[in-house]
């Protein structure tokens, strides 16, 4: 069975509500989702999963500085993670407002741990970006991506 | 008075209607607005301005070939554009379409030309962003980069 | 056996040079690689093989229009290059001289594609980058480069 | 006279070695540099200034959290900074370590306070980014670095 820590930031509920429709999507095909604030995870949970999902709303262009400090405490379990799988979520106030580059920025930093992450050929190419509340369509996005993730860790063991 | 040179490529007609709207923008300020097809635009047409605000859809996370390749013929006159100032603006299919990162690619090709660029704390903070046909946020921000970008390229005469 | 398409853009040769390493790094590990310049690739050499690697000098912080027009060009076969894995590398003048940029909206494009990409844990993290005519380290990177894509398209097989 | 806040992190000396050649580059053009590192530094400096170079080390493809989580208490002041000149120098182990990604992190940061930011056309386009100790070619880059940004910061006022 394929596990994904899922671990995100989140102030106004927006984010953890985008968490849960991704915890949502690992489970319809199988994996086993651990669900947890950054507050609340450890480097132990990175070890112990085959792929680790990031969500966190936007600050000035990147995501929370708690995600990104987490992401970098993993340093002393550096190249540990390499051929894990990466995914990301984000949500934002506006259009335009620095989602992607808060997405990437958590891509680019599983690419610096040697992990593998995936894009979508439909929809929110980068990862699931809500502006506001999540939607029917980020909901949509969220479990396509919790499933996506699954898949390719599987074929990652 | 302040020229701003307004190059835009549109296949649905949405990147251009984002195009005028920009150079409305520029003439609420007192601004000389120059709209041109990036087909129709030249070498010239870059030194003979104050600022350059390139436009356009999303492909693959980046502008249009087109747009990219006007920017890089501009290796012939490389450091003429140093201190002019640049803006962009993109159309895009969805939420998380690539549009910040092709919005980026723009802004980041300017500051290889030594350009300057402004964001905005309101809003689409890198540049306007049109999800599909440009509705009245849109055009609110397409004003709002034409009357920034004037006012900048002032300062800097 | 895992089939590499390695398509690349070169001006110096220094592209090319970073080409045939990673070709060496994709046989190596008994991978198929075909080497192509980007104006003799075609939209069937995408279907056709596993993975897909480019290369190409930075011109204003992304990669040649040649380089990027290709991939745009897969629009028609869009959805269909889902799953394969994509590598990217770049050849710039300067450290800071927008490789990075070059190379990640390489990525990113892959990305939308829906295709797959891996970081690497140690040296250039996104992908080798050659500042002017290729070294040692260069090539080694390449190789590693070329290697990785091969292991990880026969995961995805 | 302009005055320029110098906001720094550094685990090695590297970064704060930059600090300073950033800091006489401003002097030699009559700014006034303030140099402090990010646990000295406060939003107070941030409102008396004309400009804000931040510069890191390379963390995972992104600035070292503190340098982030201070942009992002700047939320307090939000819009006050409009107009404000921004730059940014990073330090890291390799080439292609995540330096243009972590630079272009805090330049986007910048954009989203709604600052102004130039590039270079001659160089390290983005900012100045260190292999390691800081050589000569660094040293003149961050000069240079000191010297634009209040050049473009004496133009703003």
């Amino acid at each position: 069975m394929v596990k994904v820590l899922i671990v995100y930031y989140s102030q106004t509920g927006n984010t953890e509500k985008m968490a849960e429709f991704v915890a949502e999507g690992v489970r319809n095909v199988n994996g086993e989702a651990i669900l947890k604030k950054v507050s609340e995870a450890s480097i132990d949970d990175l070890q112990e999963v085959d792929a680790i999902i990031c969500g966190s709303p936007t600050h000035y262009g990147h995501s929370a500085g708690d995600i990104l400090s987490f992401i970098d405490e993993g340093v002393v379990i550096h190249s540990e993670l390499v051929g894990k799988v990466g995914g990301a979520f984000v949500s934002s106030h506006n259009i335009g407002g620095g989602n992607e580059t808060a997405m990437l920025g958590l891509l680019h930093s599983f690419l610096v741990h040697g992990m593998v992450i995936q894009g979508t050929a439909e929809g929110d190419h980068y990862g699931p970006v809500s502006i506001g509340i999540p939607d029917a369509r980020v909901k949509n996005q969220c479990l396509k991506l919790g499933e996506r993730v699954v898949q390719l860790a599987g074929k990652m063991k």
